[in-house]
């Protein structure tokens, strides 16, 4: 299995204090080894760093918990290989273009005997079930939509439909976005806390570090973190039900019904 | 316009000599200060380092010169912007996935009047001359061989033809690979080295740095550098014919009819 972070704000914000947490998951804290990545959207740009080393070896993680990169949306992974070998191409995050945008995802979870077959625009490139369920996503968004980007809520229920249907197969935690919108998944564990004003000092779990966020913020900031487990241990995460696909947006959360 | 770099060997190498004295250009030697990136792969995986910062002040950039990833084929860019803001969406290189594979394309030039209207499978994300002819070649080339990639021998006329169409719409050098071939076409400005036993010493134009390669090699090893303009100012470099598409691989150029 896997961890997952996200990151969604109102302003770009950087993620190093959260990452600092979770990355020792891999390796140090925890024994989340087989890879890591991270990606940044910024604007309708989106840079990806990966990294086939456990994320507390990795000179590329070293350089993302200390270079403060600015962003909207962030979406991060350190792996426990269930399916698919320690290698590059099967780290998370994965990406692909759709309608003129880049979209980014990251599983957390197992999905048994599964193996699609009838994959059309995308393929996977490794040989994870994760990525495989991410050109599933991709395939049915764009069957669907063959053009351009619909509203959203055009696009919830096919998103919705097409996770339920792969939830079935297995354990299917995921974040996916576009750098627009942020969808979180929660299958069997995932939760988030919203910080804003009043801003207060967090604390990590797995490093002895604190961060004061009301010397780092401006009273109109508001920030959504979602992982797999808590990462701060000073303050209250709420759990995302299973079954639930929430959308983030400006930091928060929104249901559809 | 842009200058390239590239890298294929017979064996995964580091490319940091070449890219110390390439991302000086980015700023202190030269003007490119418009945004970089750089694409390794690793087997079938491939990451890509971007920033739209200029490559000399970059701290990504700096993990780049000096953390030796192993590759065997490498594409880099400094970018000076002709069309496209400055901005992460509109730095090369670009990737994309066909057939199963990671396609990464980066050029240097500028295409006069070129907005291709007709794109099926790819679209550009950014505004640049370079990302649409890039989503055209693939768009072409899975038009051609819709379900997987054929030989070379196949490929290659296709890829020539598209790109004798698009060279004519102004100046087209650029870099493609997807970690198995790799292409490198000559518009107006490309050379390459090879290097291969007997090694020597190698002395940067750009910063004042030499490294002996017969201290870091094997007498099997055999490395490729493609560049815009040459690199070192102790070896001959051989220019690349206006109107060349080159397939590297294993180090040496070939040339098909």
């Amino acid at each position: 299995m896997c961890q997952l972070l996200g990151m969604n704000c109102n302003v770009p914000t950087d993620i190093c204090f959260s990452f600092e947490g979770f990355s020792a998951r891999g390796g140090k804290t925890d024994d989340h080894r087989d890879g890591w990545g991270i990606a940044f959207f910024e604007g309708k740009g989106c840079r990806t760093f990966l990294d086939a080393k456990p994320s507390v070896m990795s000179p590329v993680a070293e350089l993302v918990r200390h270079y403060p990169i600015h962003s909207t949306h962030v979406i991060a992974h350190i792996r426990k290989a269930t399916q698919g070998k320690i290698a590059l191409e099967n780290c998370h995050p994965f990406l692909r273009e759709l309608w003129g945008r880049y979209w980014v995802f990251a599983h957390n979870g197992d999905l048994q005997d599964f193996y699609p077959d009838d994959l059309k625009f995308y393929q996977p490139v490794g040989k994870t079930d994760s990525e495989n369920a991410f050109c599933l996503i991709l395939d049915e968004l764009r069957k669907c939509f063959p053009h351009s980007k619909p509203p959203l809520e055009k696009l919830f229920p096919i998103l919705r439909e097409v996770t339920k249907n792969l939830a079935e197969k297995g354990i299917f935690n995921y974040l996916l976005s576009d750098g627009e919108h942020f969808f979180a998944h929660c299958s069997t564990k995932l939760c988030y806390i919203i910080r804003q004003a009043p801003f207060a000092a967090a604390h990590l779990i797995d490093q002895d570090l604190t961060v004061d966020f009301s010397e780092l913020t401006t009273p109109s900031d508001r920030v959504a973190v979602i992982a797999t487990t808590p990462l701060t241990d000073n303050e209250v995460w709420t759990q995302i039900l299973p079954g639930e696909l929430l959308v983030f947006q400006d930091g928060l959360p929104h249901k559809f019904a």
